[in-house]
């Protein structure tokens, strides 16, 4: 039984104590920590009996009763619990961003090297949605060529008005940036960003939609078409195009209905109805890893080289150029 | 050049006359005939110029200049035309039904066997539709195995107060009843009609949904759903399931819309936008295969049979058994 | 926790203590039993740690320990079982059959009604699957109508020799028999089964396919065809027509492969696959309901009906006749 | 009956001079012209009876019982004929491209608006196709907001060694260069070509695939990925996304086989069997046209506009960066 405690307990932390508490086996939730400690408080009555409360991540993560760690916190306050829990060497499962800039990302990546140990996990919980998986199974089976070009979709019915630009890269396409590479096995060399003509059903802050384009180290093209005020629905869609074939994402089951002279299936608007299962599978699987002491999911390469390319893209949508995405090489560590 | 002559000037007349002057090769509309004489002359302005107008069907196919009767009369009518033709030798394509009783079919077929020339064609027009044909064909191909099973559905938003129960046979499923004989290259040998739960947007004279059930001489056993006021749509399918496969018609190309939380197509509502192609097929099969001597859509046979089988339907609505179907000898002329 | 004993530890009865052990919240195995000693031993290791053996259900149920039993043991042993578990007031998951016959089907029930609780579940474990789920819904929205007509298909790749022709009842469309008229809130009051064309790839004992018609109460006529040796795959399907629409369960997300000149999906060959989830609620559902007291699942009524009417389409196969369900009225205590 | 001369007697010559002669109503070919005489009249054959043989486009052009022109010869020989067809006032209809460089094309149009008649429609038979069609009068009907992306895909099977790079853009990205600015009703600004990893499948004279990204004025960005060595199918695909929907390109009917655990439908190798209703459409709005006056199908402005565009195409091909359509100002004649 791991024992697991969680750092921040806004909806997302809840909603994993929550998870690991009634849907996940082998581990429960031991203590939370919140900087508000009646939302840390209202946290560990999810999580049931006799759980911890603190109001610091850091003496949460040295309590020795916690074996793991959950970091659910706003990004700006992960590295300094990163770099503890490294330390200590603790296993973190860590909500995306890694941190808020590359360099950050970098320190932790170092330590965690330095540690000798795979530690982290981030939170990319697409890799765990079984479309995305057949592709990827497909694709390794050498059956279709390689991989040439990916045509991607990240459709939201409508953001907020504290949704801005950049949060197309760093909130909404950051999914793709990891998904995407995972699925070819490749990584960036360089990002654009085109923006089409504005839907007048967005805000002033938000240029949308907003179409990027991200070539990896061997030339595969992946575009991706973000629209985060789409209206009809939160809609994914990918699709590989290999040498011989093209591999396109399946959707979920869904009923249809033949009535009014239409034939109608549903579009779901939640990304939590689409996901449910992959934000499961990704917190079972972070808690099975742990006594085979490795990290399967997305680790903290995953997560800087997301943090560089999300940055790339940040500047490509000023500049409306082809920007570089430069990185250190890879570490032999994460290969 | 053929020279067609047309007995009966309603919708349908109309349509057929259109369809010779404006969409089909090698024919022409040298006359027409109605009993309501304003309206073969106003039919015989949709074919212009020369065109002839008679009142008397006898009349125009004894018209010298028509080579060849195209006869959209009320069924009543069919017999003593069909046997007129015969006697002149003038090939015919008529609308279903054939004859409005099994006694008057044997007497055309057995006309039509002594002329020893094959000259009637059916207006099945189905067997021209490109859905049917995909089917038929890779059942040919051998490659499914045999045939066991046909599951369709004849769906109609709405029907007429005029339409009452016998009609669900033989209006709406002797289409079936031509298509899927023809489809699996057999013939009828029993069949019965279930009465499911009647909805409530029907009319007193007309139970609907019907639920009716047709065996083939080898055993092939087809239901097809009639259901003439589902309120939805003009929804045809057909799916035939062999040793070895299913095998499903395929539907119209449509546009599908992402819109309001929803993926919808359209279904037609309409059986002349659905197979307005194959009503042209037939026509210009029909004509094409004058100069060849031959008919290559749904002969005389066929016609009697559909009259037989839609008589034992008809009697099956009633008695809730399975009925035979009991028809003569296929005569070798047909085989 | 509640503390569950399995009896009959076959393949299933192993499937089901895995499912409990390691994907199920708020249950464990304390106990199995099964006449093989060895075959109980080995699925103990299962559920691990200090896991009871029995060799008797009688025994396992009388353990004080066990709080609640799961039946999987064949059907014929299943009455004493059910019978002693009522008797000591013990909640039961029992796979289907209920009992092999009516009769003690009907013993089991007049039992469960005495004891004044709802004590069983049983194992139809397709009223959990999604795809069920949302048509049922769909149809209690009202907003289609009352529903007329369900088309249903159940087709295997293969069954082994020692399936025979009842065994398409009591083994396979047992399924839909349940769920079709859960599905619609009605009862059954006739049935037919009619013998297509026998495809080549059956053996001697099993006639196959078979097209049953099952007729509810209110006169809802629903159509199963039963493939079992189909070959091309497990192949589920239902469509439900109301009085305003047609309902078609989907299918499982499944990515899209265009290669060779065709567009290909995969179609499952494993109902295990298709129904895992399925099999995982069914389980979890009867544990949460547990402390409810409630069986919200498939109950003793379902079971006792499924029986008499696989009895009916038993008797429908070899008389070819549409033969009357005849039970016994509902007990108020199942409405 | 519209008299019809036909210049250049080619595989594409001899479909056209078919259709007129067999599919098209009101039109008949009554010359034809090739530089190789034994072409011309192997052409003329098939028109039949006195159909007319020359070897000059110019003297078929003067002959006075030729009311209109096909041309059908290569690009690079349009400009003279399409001048003197304008010279003397006779309907064309010519085969893309309207001329080889933006200069003739610019010099056609310039002898058009002089001559004050619309006479030119040029060969972009896809603005025929019922699926484009339907994406247009949806957008049309306002319904669903402003267009503000497009996404297609135009892929081949295979092309041959003789085709090129730059052909890329000028035999295959020419169809949706106009097509999308008709279904948007808007010109280009400027284009992009992105090369991704080469497929191994293609030869040293093509590189494939390539990427295509073009913007029209008014913003909305069109993606277009080419690959015409795909190997698995002509597969055509077109995506508008509006302010409020995603309106997809429906594909053929196709019927759907379930087999060996794959659900399958056949996807087309040849845009003759797509598009073939297309072809015959364009001729026959061609013609029908002739007795109005006007031409409906693209026109020269359109063939100005596609040279121009496929122009910046090929230089983007080169640079790599984002070029700008330089055109002149839509005359007024055309808007």
């Amino acid at each position: 039984m791991l024992k697991v405690g969680v750092i921040g307990c806004g909806g997302m932390g809840r909603s994993h104590i929550d998870r690991i508490t009634n849907r996940t086996q082998g581990a429960k939730v031991v203590a939370v920590s919140d900087v508000f400690e009646e939302g840390a408080k209202k946290a560990a009555e999810i999580a049931g009996g006799d759980c911890k409360v603190y109001t610091s991540g850091k003496d949460l993560i040295n309590d020795p009763e916690v074996e793991a760690v959950l970091i659910v916190s706003p990004g700006f306050a992960h590295c300094d619990d990163l770099l503890e829990a490294i330390r200590l060497g603790k296993r973190v499962f860590c909500e995306k961003p890694l941190c808020t800039t590359a360099d950050d990302c970098k320190k932790v990546m170092d330590a965690e090297v330095a540690s000798g140990r795979h530690l982290i996990q981030l939170g990319f919980m697409r890799r765990y949605h079984k479309g995305y998986i057949q592709i990827k199974d497909a694709i390794a089976t050498g059956e279709y060529g390689e991989p040439l070009m990916m045509h991607c979709t990240h459709r939201n019915p409508t953001v907020p008005t504290s949704y801005d630009t950049p949060m197309a890269v760093t909130d909404t396409v950051i999914h793709e940036i990891d998904l995407c590479h995972w699925m070819v096995n490749d990584d960036y060399d360089s990002v654009q960003v085109i923006m089409p003509k504005e839907t007048s059903l967005t805000h002033d802050k938000c240029k949308d939609p907003q179409f990027m384009i991200m070539r990896t180290k061997s030339g595969i093209v992946i575009d991706v078409e973000c629209f985060v005020n789409c209206q009809f629905g939160y809609d994914i869609n990918c699709e590989v195009v290999t040498e011989r074939a093209s591999l396109k994402m399946g959707t979920p089951m869904a009923m249809s209905v033949k009535k009014d002279a239409k034939l109608t299936t549903e579009v779901t608007t939640d990304c939590f109805v689409l996901f449910k299962d992959a934000y499961d599978e990704e917190i079972q699987n972070w808690v099975d890893c742990a006594e085979k002491d490795v990290i399967e999911g997305p680790n903290t390469w995953d997560g800087y080289l997301a943090a560089v390319t999300a940055d790339a893209l940040v500047k490509a949508q000023q500049t409306g150029q082809i920007e570089k995405v430069i990185t250190v090489d890879k570490p032999e560590f994460y290969k």
